[in-house]
């Protein structure tokens, strides 16, 4: 599944690119590219698709574009406000609306009117509105001969301050967005929806037919959507952008787009950075992962109930192993990785046949001197400053109270981005939420994970000592989680409202941890800002060097902000086998009777019951050569009409090396196609007034 | 579940004790010891049971005992060759015996006649005849003023000598156990037996109920056994010394006993040695099993197929992943590991208050200075010498073929251990099992170890790059499993016959790998003799002190040899809340309903159908007070009377500590009570005419 994944530290956040290498062992055609809206790459479509890209047409989809805060995406489907995005996007909300009595994630959701909608407890819907070049002013901001931290924190303020006073002056949410590695600073503005209601969710059995072993594969038969209403003043949010439902849905062969917000690329890393991903990141994030998939299936494995409560986490760490196996195996191909290293190589000849070549040079250096002094600190900052090591709800509630505090005393552009004016609203939305945190599953994801920062860091270390107060890490995860009050959500306002004295007062047992740690982990955020930043600067000069010896045709790396892919519907094949571009329903029941309806292959009952009912030759799922990545779920996939075709889920294991590098040969973006959910509402789930208001863009 | 854990490098092969420590927080009764045969606890068993073990008890228990090669225990139950052991213990064999079509893992077995008991593919049982004391023979061999080096190889020269003359002369297997860390030698002889029979498997869902979320849990409902026949020239072994069944089997707070083989207990480890598994041997440990365990769990989701041909391997990684937990959580409780080091520092106080205490201070420094050592090759110790980076059948057996040819070519006492004349049978049964090997795991496996490899090694190493040979871990598998012909039966007999020219002729790209890392392997596991050699030096020191300063009723850390256990049936606390000594039927139905019937808790068909006709007080599982380890497995549980009331399968969770102390507080032995075998194999089984073999100790 392709959630944006956020479990990676600070030191690896986007590394922006301002051009691709061409690998000679990938074919890269026009597909290629995750592209600007306010760059859209017009030339191309027209010379190869004799597609003429119109203002009025990309105004209309990104207006009918819309992120999820929970990292992905989706996109309006009528003129009611409904939403339509993957079930896997929507799952985190659906998790916090089910209870024992009642698991909406498990038995699926159908609103069958309007006061049935359920309100979710804190998802938060972004859409773009404008985009605004603001590269000069951030410049200007940066004082001649700064220093590296002096310019770190210059460009930290005058972004606060613009974003700020685009807040006050419009009322959207305003994020500046470093692209091009500091080529270009672009304010983006967004309008806010945080009244949204649940109105259909299939049963997880459907949405995910296959589960963690089919997760990246292909051919598939998943039933990824869930459909959610935006509500303003109370009401269903009235939409003039919406995207109108194709009759016909996706065919194979035919040109198609995807409106999105992919996550995060690396494809500019230097042979450093990618060296340090396959030596060390890399391994210890699997690792890590392999670990928490271990805890959270044993103790789902103890009880239903159990289950239902890990059910999210678990599918988040599953698919987060996947990932990263994927990204590691790609960069243990020498075939790969070599072409990589070959391309840097030859770049590097290049600029040393340059007038200017050496300044380009000594930025490669000096990213491989970043790279090395965040390498140093990589596994403190792992656990103690992205907090790896505390790894619970509770310990993160109760660092945000505590910097919260802290950070609201300080002025505006010298505070953590995150706490912010401009990022506020969102701020609070997360610390207010009344999701359900359930304290047993706590106490057994912070005890594994003290363990494995005593393990990491050894029991002797000063700070693991005072960590531990003198226990196990089993009985102190038991204390911390029994003693902290961070779950009750008036305690939380209370402190927040309180300031500092307030947290200090409350003397909660997870706050004081937070506290405890508070000054190595934000030396250790500090220091991998300034690495970061010196990498930022570095790529700067190579980006410049590039655009001067290749042209400039090019498309930012990924920073979870809304990108335009083109691609078409395409099969591919695997071990010489042809892989055909669509599947039909019929596969899904063969599937399960092969798999002898042993979960995760099972049918949910509804399906089970109406399985005669559904027309065997509906499409069902879809490849295309879009270039996606994680934060792309959700995206809808739209025809040169402009009209709704299917929905990205995910991409097949072939796809896995996307954040490293873009190929057609085998990757493939997949998606659900539009028909099987006209066909699963009418047929499976009694729901033909919602298939109708798809179809007619209104209920 | 009890294996006899094999994954443990080289390095921390069984640092034997001979005293133990008294620790403060642990309470130690009588109940405490895993006594030798020879030398039994007769005082403290007269003294506090009113117990009179005589000579000949003892003498037909053991003759009644089995020691399973694939690490456990069973015990003779009828004068027709019958052998009883746990489910788990004989799964590798039922295993071997399964196909795609006939799983008699998941389905269990019975054999309605004579003529339907199927012989086992590889099993070898020994049956203990005799125990001499060699020590003054071994002793006597090492030069004075030897080096550790010297030590060592006279050492290994004078026992494969012992070896193989008593093989010679009585025809019996012939083990040298060193014991009290070489205080004592003893020459073992077994009877092997290698002609084994399934006679009665239970399906896995009843033997192992609850999988892996209920193992080392208490209160269970396992039937976990199952019968094998031994047989001796085409017939049933007539067997004289066999357990008599008891009428009523285990009762709540009697006496019992347990005959079996503990496999390895550290309970004298130094600090030195318990901080080094703290902070590097097990939480390595721990990572490589989830490693395998999410390999295991996502291949084995894939298809019915794949799950059935990793279910043994499987449960294996889960086992040893819970046992190296909870070894772990033991380590990092600072109460329980303080309470060693406290002891370990009194006792040093006390040597220096002793005149020729200094001898013992040093002792501890060599050992220090040689877990040094090891520490410092233990990572490539691990990849290169025990194999973990190369996890697969074939790449054993392609080393096992290199290396017999090798040191075939050796005088004997000079040879590896496992290659001397006297061990030449167990090998032979190994390497030309007809076990199944399925290519397709056997990639997957030694892909990710291969991946782990280069991670761990890093892609620089000059050996990693050997190893790849330029090719991705994952092509690089499946070019030496494709290429490979160890896993033909006639193949390897054909280079074992042909000895190093036929190996080195056959060019298999396995064996040629195994003979690319062979010089440092074999290198690193000399080092590891060696540092142990040192170890062993020392720990005969401290040995010698303790019995001088504490006195001498002692018995010795577990070597796999058969030792006898004492305790009695008894329930315990856990959490304020006692748990009741033994479960009854109705348990199981219970549990299986709360759990609606998902898979690890389903009910075989078999239950299912005939679960009104099972009396549900039937007493199904039992816990005990007696010391064991991971090898007593399969042990038999007898009374007073030498009658068989129960076998044990498991300890609790609280027991998981044992390998460094026992407990009696919480920590408990887990058995299947002998009247659940009974009323389930006339209930449930329509095998009567087993029931009555059993009770009346004759077909």
């Amino acid at each position: 599944m392709f959630f944006h994944f956020e479990g990676m530290p600070i030191t690896l956040r986007p590394i922006l690119s301002a051009l691709l290498f061409l690998l000679p062992l990938l074919s890269v055609r026009a597909e290629e590219g995750m592209w600007l809206f306010s760059n859209p790459p017009r030339e191309s479509l027209q010379a190869n698709h004799d597609f003429n890209l119109t203002d009025a047409w990309l105004h209309h989809l990104m207006r009918a574009s819309v992120r999820f805060n929970s990292g992905g995406s989706g996109s309006f489907v009528s003129a009611d406000g409904l939403v339509i995005t993957n079930h896997h996007v929507g799952s985190d909300a659906i998790q916090k609306l089910s209870t024992a009595e009642r698991d909406l994630l498990r038995d699926g959701f159908i609103a069958r009117s309007p006061d049935e909608e359920i309100p979710c407890v804190d998802l938060e819907l972004n859409v773009l509105q404008s985009i605004e070049d603001v590269t000069a002013r951030v410049n200007a901001a940066i004082p001649l001969n700064a220093t590296d931290a002096e310019a770190t924190a210059a460009r930290r303020r005058v972004m606060a301050e613009i974003e700020k006073e685009s807040r006050e002056a419009t009322g959207l949410r305003s994020d500046v967005v470093t692209l091009y590695q500091g080529g270009l600073y672009h304010l983006y503005r967004y309008q806010r929806y945080t009244d949204i209601r649940l109105v259909f969710a299939p049963e997880s059995s459907a949405a995910a037919f296959g589960g963690d072993p089919d997760n990246f594969e292909y051919p598939r038969y998943c039933l990824d959507f869930a459909l959610f209403r935006v509500y303003a003043d109370g009401r269903p949010l009235p939409v003039q952008d919406f995207l109108a439902w194709s009759p016909v849905g996706a065919q194979a062969g035919e040109l198609t787009f995807v409106s999105g917000h992919p996550g995060r690329t690396s494809r500019l890393l230097t042979s450093a950075e990618l060296l340090y991903l396959r030596d060390h990141f890399l391994p210890a994030s699997v690792g890590s992962l392999h670990r928490r998939e271990v805890l959270l299936s044993t103790w789902s494995a103890r009880s239903l109930e159990n289950a239902r409560r890990a059910q999210d986490d678990l599918a988040g760490v599953q698919n987060g192993r996947k990932v990263r196996e994927g990204n590691l195996a790609a960069l243990q191909d020498p075939a790969f990785l070599g072409a990589r290293l070959a391309a840097e190589a030859a770049f590097k000849a290049r600029l040393r046949d340059t007038a200017d070549g050496a300044a380009a040079l000594a930025a490669y250096d000096r990213i491989a001197a970043a790279q090395s002094a965040l390498a140093d600190k990589a596994l403190r900052t792992r656990l103690l400053s992205t907090g790896q090591g505390f790894w619970s709800e509770s310990f993160s509630l109760a660092r945000t109270l505590l910097r919260a505090a802290e950070e609201s005393a300080k002025p505006n552009g010298e505070r953590l981005r995150e706490y912010s004016d401009a990022r506020r609203e969102s701020l609070e939305l997360k610390l207010f939420s009344e999701q359900p945190i359930h304290p047993d599953l706590e106490i057994v994801k912070l005890a594994d994970s003290l363990s494995h920062l005593v393990a990491s860091l050894g029991a002797d270390d000063p700070l693991v000592q005072q960590i531990l107060a003198g226990q196990s890490p089993r009985q102190r995860a038991a204390a911390l989680v029994n003693g902290t009050r961070v779950r009750d959500v008036a305690f939380r306002r209370e402190l927040y409202a309180g300031g500092s004295e307030a947290v200090r007062a409350a003397r909660d047992p997870m706050i004081e941890l937070a506290r405890l740690i508070d000054p190595e982990a934000r030396a250790l955020r500090l220091h991998s800002e300034q690495q970061d930043e010196i990498k930022q600067q570095a790529q700067a000069v190579l980006s410049a060097a590039r655009f001067a010896l290749e042209g400039t045709n090019v498309y930012p790396d990924a920073t979870f902000t809304l990108r335009l892919s083109c691609g078409t519907v395409e099969g591919y094949e695997e071990d010489g086998q042809p892989v055909p571009p669509i599947t039909v329903a019929a596969g899904l029941f063969e599937r399960n009777r092969l798999q002898q309806n042993r979960p995760p292959f099972d049918l949910a009952p509804r399906w089970a019951e109406r399985a005669a009912a559904v027309d065997p030759a509906t499409p069902f799922n879809f490849v295309s050569t879009h270039d996606i990545i994680g934060g792309n779920s959700g995206s809808p996939v739209v025809n040169r009409a402009g009209e709704f075709v299917g929905i990205i889920f995910d991409g097949n294991r072939q796809s896995l090396s996307a954040d490293y590098a873009y190929s057609d040969v085998e990757a493939r973006a997949v998606s659900v196609h539009s028909a099987i959910i006209l066909e699963a509402l009418r047929k499976v789930y009694d729901a033909g007034f919602l298939a109708d208001e798809l179809l007619h863009g209104r209920r």
